[in-house]
């Protein structure tokens, strides 16, 4: 540590899962603790759970808690493609590249197909041409599902626009929809448009609705708009390890999540945080901000000493991936105005 | 409810998994919320809990946290039969009749082959015989693993030498063994012996180490004593949706459940609680206890009226899959000794 | 060697599948060598074959020829369960106990359900119990297919009364219906029923087809009923390495095997056998038959000293797996009255 | 049909799988059909053939016949890599894009990571960044092997330098080596190097050894240089539905494929006829060889309506894949002389 490092410790802006958890979902988990309820799932709370999500999504719809994104993303994924299934995505997205395999695991060996698309977002004109090949041919995999990340892995955002294209694209092709909404809170609260627009009505049949990078603890779930898929669903997620006995603490999670729109208030406040930061950094002459802030994540290029300097005060964010000097900031809802102003004070000091 | 049913909700003896948590596991939880830690195990606390789990069972040990004993399970059989092994366990073992084929599915498709035996106990001899059968025969698949599942499946202990005659027979015929430890606690309470004797030193390589059932929320681990098998491990655990992000959460209540001897605190008091509700039934005329209680689970046999009318009462316990008027019973850290009153005071009112 | 064991090669018992092939089916096969054709069935002597099986069951029917019998059964077993069905088998059905785990794999982790029964045959009565057992519990494997194995592996036939029961069952399960006709032939040319009615109109759904035992050289066929299920069956094989380039090989045989009923003349020949082997065990004072003889396949106890002298003269036949002297002779298309009457001779000579 | 098409069938150019099998070959079948033997590969000539390979290759190898070159490539990878184990291999490989996903499957869910380069042939560089891409981040797939096809799926070669240069890179970053050989025989016939030199002696570990295309009926063969690998390879293999009873026939084939040389006759037989039908092809003013003629594969440019007419004239070749006018012509040890020459004629006819 040098000299100039301040004692208390510094923000951290690698990502959004280095936030805790937010106090009303704490104070939800607490009050679960007590007294005892029915296991999986035939407790008091996770019904309130259901009908709180077909409230927000306009819809009826099933819901299974699971443990990790990952689990969300891969469940859903298996009940949408057979195993000589292929699974239409970006070639950046998480199932992709950062999940080592899961999706090939769950749908018994799948295949996904990564699609090339500026901000780690799916062209229709891609998608329409990938859909459509080999199939019917006994030697190919076959093109199945596609699968959306909104927002997604850079932080940019589909319009309500693209999403209703892919959906068409996947309607006309007999593609399933899948949405990976691990980021999901973050853009219905920057896009203004209802959950259910940006879903079902546009042809999700399953979303991964991500919780835990927005304030849970350990709480995502699988949000059934076909709801055809969930006896298959519920018997993966017992095989999967994924269906828990005191599923009461996920629910109680997940209720206090939705209630009084506290999903949406936090996932502002993040959208809010990387504005601001964006905002900060535009006016910094040494800074170049490399895409408009659409959500809660923010891709940026500093001067190469200013980055060494500004680790080595002990602000964290990831830099050594997208090529020289390319930084990558992420809010949270626990990100607070200070930590924006503190490192943009830092970067300030230093660049100037 | 009839007239005689109290207002106050009855106690439930269906499972120990209708508690809810313990005290210091939710203060563990909450204190963990604040502030912010790296992801995926690498927060400030996930270390601290290796050392714990190390200390507790006096060796080197890798810990990896899951959300079920069903993932518990399924991981640790992953990483100790190929995907032609076979699981010897018994018949009515958890991992044979209540996962869903979750063994199954994250083994590639190994097969688990039932062994019958008293108490849900599996023989040695039968043991060794399975062991041996078509070993090196392509035709078949290999037995490659035993699971012993401590305390069993009807609340049934192995004595120390039990597993230690398991554990030689493994060893003779090349076995790799796994413990289902879902009432690991309750083991070790009853037995008076060290974790050390009842893993490890007697041959066992992986543990599914329960805590949900006996005080934590939703959170299990794998302890590895075999640590070659660690790297393995861990690329499954992500694979199959257990890496969490928010490690921290389990951290802080697997911690938490390891200090100050909290888990056998838990333990001794549900198996308290079964002794008290089983020397009560021994006093009652009419009520059959059908062996001794050695843990938290206990099998008592009475006259179908009584059954009938104790559920209309609104005390719950499973009845109805054992033959006629063969009730279990199952205690946990959370039941009080009023709760085993009131249920004997009722049986008693009942039957005499 | 001893002194008494004759210079020419003692017929071997062990199984119908120490036979080479029949001369048709060399013709066939040679005859198919020459000239250019289109690959993947798509060459014109398929399509006669397709035909020909539709004449044979007396209905249109997808056929596809596969390499192995364990193949055939593992493809059938993957179309007709979900990776969390159960299969319901006799448990010394081949496909439980002598695939390595094959239907496992195929099928995505399924679980098979081994049901006690005489003969190697599942009871009707232990079909319908096991039918039910869980259905609808997410906790447990799903009861989802019947495999009938006929002519069993004993050797034993189901009556069509036998077979059309176990359908009823089935159907009123909701249990799909598969049937292991290994040795489909011995069966059929043995009840003199149709291949229709031992098949589709008692209910079964997909037929392995067995001929490799009974005549061909490695060509099998998968024989479906339920022609939904072909599409799924078609990746299915190919994504097994199972769709060969050059089918018409594979066609060739099932072709010259169904024409003129070769395939039934073969089994009625080896069956012939087997009833001559047995009446004349019959006949020998020191040999005990232990079933009647039914299709290919015969029991017998005979003194442990004889065994061991005709083993020494150079006969074989399994004599190790079922108690004391008891000897599995299995006779085939291509046994020879001559090898039936100089084995009768040599025990007949070793117990008198 | 129009009055200019010729009596006597065209020859197909389409591939080589549309031949039939040489006669050597159906001379050793028909050979095999006679007497009994044991099953399973304990017969008379599996022995022999392992032998046989072992001559050819210079040292000792382990041999399974498999029934197609899915199989031999799925079975392949499976022993050489985990679950969450990635192959690195051209993006154009028949693993990659022709095998509707039989590796995943048979991996229990790799992923193939394709890789880019001129025909079909993968880069040294290419392959060295892959290899360290993620290695030991617990999120990603794992590099585990690398998968060279030889000849490419173009036709193309790699030179013996090439060939090590990969083994190099696959050695210094940990990666096993599967060669898929469907036209190994071509390669070898081409390149003058020995079968030793292009396979362990530069890093290989198994070979999938393709015959069928090149003579035989439906057998080709997994030749596994690290021997202990064998032992999985076996399970698995009988697992997968390739272990034949009958190996006897898949034996005979594979024997008399190797004895005299007659591999490397039809293999430059089919060279020899590539080449020729190239030299044709060059001296024409509309056509316009695309590569140089390395194996048994040619792509050229033909003006369209020259094309359409040779289609209509019933000669057979793939044709719209790749680009205006492009076609593929594949050779093989059927083609004659005559049928190249024809095809030259109708070319010459239709373009000057």
């Amino acid at each position: 540590m040098s000299d100039t490092a301040p004692a208390a410790p510094q923000p951290i802006f690698t990502s959004d899962n280095t936030a805790g958890a937010c106090e009303e979902i704490v104070r939800a988990v607490s009050a679960a603790a007590a007294g005892q309820d029915l296991p999986y799932g035939a407790d008091r709370s996770t019904d309130g759970v259901r009908a709180r999500f077909a409230e927000v999504f306009e819809c009826d719809v099933d819901v299974l808690p699971v443990s990790t994104g990952s689990a969300a993303n891969a469940l859903s994924l298996a009940a949408l493609t057979p195993p000589w299934g292929s699974v239409l995505c970006h070639r950046d997205s998480h199932i992709n590249t950062d999940e080592c395999g899961a999706p090939e695991f769950f749908t018994g060996g799948a295949k996904l197909v990564g699609l090339p698309g500026d901000d780690a977002k799916i062209d229709a004109d891609q998608l329409r041409a990938a859909a459509g090949r080999k199939a019917g041919d006994v030697h190919s995999v076959q093109p199945s599902v596609v699968s959306i990340t909104q927002a997604t892995e850079t932080g940019a955002l589909y319009t309500l626009d693209e999403i209703r294209s892919l959906g068409l694209v996947a309607q006309d092709a007999g593609l399933r929809v899948h949405m990976d909404g691990a980021r999901f809170a973050n853009a219905v609260a920057a896009l203004g448009c209802t959950p259910a627009e940006l879903t079902w009505r546009a042809g999700v049949d399953v979303l991964s609705f991500g919780a835990t990078k927005n304030g849970t603890m350990t709480a995502d779930a699988v949000v059934v708009f076909d709801r055809t898929l969930t006896p298959e669903l519920s018997f993966r997620a017992k095989r999967s390890g994924q269906l828990t006995s005191k599923m009461r603490f996920q629910s109680a999670q997940l209720d206090a999540y939705l209630t009084d729109g506290l999903w949406l208030r936090n996932a502002a406040h993040a959208n809010a945080m990387a504005a601001r930061l964006g905002d900060g950094l535009k006016a910094l002459p040494g800074a170049e901000l490399l895409h408009a802030v659409e959500a809660n994540i923010l891709f940026c290029r500093l001067p190469q000493p200013v980055v060494d300097r500004l680790l080595a005060e002990g602000f964290a964010f990831y830099h050594d991936r997208w090529g020289p000097g390319v930084c990558r900031f992420v809010t949270s809802f626990s990100t607070t105005e200070h930590d924006v102003d503190a490192f943009l004070t830092a970067v300030r000091r230093l660049t100037t």
